[in-house]
């Protein structure tokens, strides 16, 4: 078991040179051969690499810790906007020759703006793998968002907003999180609203562009078929011939302070008028941060209670009572703050029974807790999808990235089986009873006029 | 290269006995050790497996190779029906049993039922791979189709076609496919109507049932860690505890006639009103079917045309316009017809328009055709992909099901790539004039009273 932190200062026997493998620090050889490596190189960029024997293919992210949350009035949106914007051409490259070198390969690219963070990530053949490191940090170091360009990507985005607008769910979502995360700026829709992207400023998202794509944010994870010193050159190279300072004294921006932050919900019940056949209802409330000991408790509450068909949610209102096709509960962690939620899809004429089963079965969760058998079973289903998702290389890319993110520290399979492993029935009693008590937040988007149409 | 007829019939040299492995025929064997492998074993029972060394988990598939275009007038929804119940208890588990089986180890299991077969299917750790073959057994030959969950069941599944009708992409595709494919059977929707639901008896269901649900419909195939021999015996102990008679000398049912199917689509426009924020628009016509050995010519068409970022709708479209964030076009083959088609999402303003751009570069390919540079990069993206996908054990499982069911020859991947290397730009061009030549059916769902409010 190892569970390795991932410091940012008093590193100097981190510092890679390229010129000296020694100088690699080799954090974990886990099962299978695969080979987990850290470095913080010049301008303080850090690199982490699984390398994973067998594999053909190599997955790499290119991350900036910063999201939506971290956007100031007049410039919400502006973070995904950008993410747009990097693909419309570089100093060396047009919008076209960056989508023609991934097609052409066959590989995947796209990018995600989270609340958090930010990552552009491709998956390719390990002989391309050059390649992709080549264009992403070319895209990171040296995009020139073009006026005109930036004016017909704003349609685009507009289009992208209307389109989640259109899907009920998503909605529900938002709205949901809006209310549950109160005032504070993990509340925000990601992507801004349509008035805000019409309203935004060339000179906002250039200012957004210079302030964070810097060595000293950048975090570059990779997995699948690689070598970790080459990789590390590769980048090097690839960000000095951009023109980035790379100061072999420099050190990583520190991390998100961890904080828990004061959050004050929006409790009750909101309704969103739409003229669609499902309502969507989602019940919820504020949760634990990403970095809390509970999370392992919290997986367990989820899975015994909305994470798959045996679970009571599933069983409730879907076996017994044919009212749902989808239902489930969920979860987020961020730095300082986290959510949790039960949804389900039902007709509009039982909202008012199904909102009643979702409190019903926290409710019972908090005041019974979970017999022994469900505590053995929700283990078996952690670990093995645990086991499972680490067969993909993206999952693993994922991985390093969040560890080194947000909580700063590094767990291997077996401390995290371990971990849960821990968990007790009583400790998932004690998380129940605990979000139970919080103030609610009750979402429904459906075909209702008003809060008394749902006849509750 | 390899390309490996798949025989119904004189097969004798194929019959397995599990005391002799030698009677086990290789059919190929792939590069990075991994061994496709098939027996037709007593009963006709069709197995098909590929061991991928290095993988610690296994997809396995049942499939049946029937589905909704095989349904009779009064039957419509039955076979999606019948997937749904199969998972609502046998003579051995209940509901419950099955979803704790599964959910106990992590692992994930579903079925999907399409328009010319239905598979269930699970992932799980090789560990558990006797599990999974024995539950999916279960469900496949001793569903109990129990009355009263059937009533429970109805209600979930009116959830679930209302869902897919708040999903106005869905309403389009399902729209389009219903004009395009006329009057024949693969137009209508996998899962039936609503009424048609309602209206289903349990009579239907189990006839269905009992009609399909035989040893020599049956094809399981799987990919990952596996042994084939093992599997062939899981597979045979599981089906004869239940009472399956497999007789040595059965052969498997034939194949469907890959004869092409006489399609009359309905041409012309047709607008679907719905309060959304966009419109989805489909443009498409009658192609080939998944006999035709102009396949390869078809994906690199559908590569130069809407198949990535640098493809020319998104290029016309997305990059140089900013009219939608999605826009792509698309192609299906059954055993004996086939359609292509173009979609975007954008303002309802801007439909007219964007249903002229779309026309306009399908006229445009079959006019001037593509380019050399235009040739060569699809055929890398094709090639790329191709080798990517096959890193999931799940596509590997897929393809051996595909390859037994339609049609009937499984290619190894050199020679798969070899049949797209072969493609020239006149074929491409050949086959674009071919499909801009046929009717066209335009499906448009957005907020229209009419057709005369798109402006067209």
């Amino acid at each position: 078991m190892v569970m390795i932190p991932l410091p940012l200062h008093s590193v100097e026997d981190q510092q890679f040179s390229p010129l000296d493998p020694a100088d690699l620090t080799l954090v974990h050889r886990g099962e299978g051969g695969s080979e987990v490596r850290r470095s913080i190189l010049p301008g303080g960029v850090r690199v982490l690499t699984e390398a994973m024997p067998g594999q053909r293919s190599t997955t790499v992210g290119f991350w900036i810790p910063v999201g939506s949350r971290d956007e100031e009035a007049g410039h919400y949106g502006s973070t995904h906007f950008l993410e747009h914007l990097l693909f419309k051409g570089t100093t060396k490259r047009s919008a076209l020759e960056i989508a023609q070198s991934f097609d052409a390969v066959g590989g995947e690219s796209n990018a995600a703006t989270a609340k958090e963070s930010t990552c552009y990530y491709a998956r390719v053949l390990d002989t391309d793998l050059p390649m992709a490191m080549e264009v992403i940090a070319d895209m990171v170091t040296s995009a020139v968002i073009d006026p005109h360009e930036l004016e017909q990507e704003r349609g685009v985005i507009i289009e992208e907003l209307a389109m989640d607008a259109d899907d009920a769910t998503d909605v529900a979502h938002e709205h949901f999180v809006a209310r549950v995360m109160g005032n504070h700026p993990l509340g925000r829709p990601i992507g801004g609203s349509p008035e805000e992207i019409m309203a935004i400023s060339r000179e906002a998202v250039m200012e957004h562009y210079r302030a964070h794509y810097r060595p000293s944010e950048l975090i570059v994870t990779a997995a699948g078929s690689l070598d970790h010193e080459e990789l590390c050159s590769m980048l090097m190279t690839a960000l000095s011939d951009a023109g980035w300072e790379l100061d072999p004294l420099a050190v990583p921006e520190p991390r998100r302070n961890p904080e828990p932050a004061k959050i004050t919900s929006i409790p009750g019940l909101e309704v969103i008028n739409r003229p669609v056949e499902q309502a969507n209802i989602i019940i919820g409330c504020t949760s634990i941060t990403g970095h809390d000991d509970r999370r392992q408790v919290l997986a367990v509450l989820n899975a015994v209670l909305g994470g798959g068909m045996s679970s009571r949610l599933f069983q409730e209102i879907r076996e017994k009572r044919g009212l749902a096709y989808s239902t489930y509960s969920f979860s987020a962690a961020y730095t300082d703050a986290g959510y949790f939620g039960m949804y389900a899809g039902c007709a509009p004429g039982k909202a008012a029974e199904v909102i009643g089963l979702l409190g019903a079965e926290l409710d019972r969760l908090a005041q019974q807790g979970i017999s022994a058998e469900e505590l053995s079973q929700a283990k078996g289903q952690l670990a093995g999808g645990t086991v499972l998702a680490l067969e993909d290389p993206g999952s693993r890319m994922s991985r390093l990235g969040r560890a080194e993110m947000i909580t700063g520290e590094f767990q291997d399979i077996d401390e995290a089986l371990s971990r849960v492993h821990a968990v007790t029935a009583e400790q998932v009693q004690a998380l129940a009873q605990e979000l139970a008590a919080r103030e609610r937040v009750i979402t429904v988007v459906g075909p209702f006029e008003n809060e008394a149409a749902l006849g509750l």
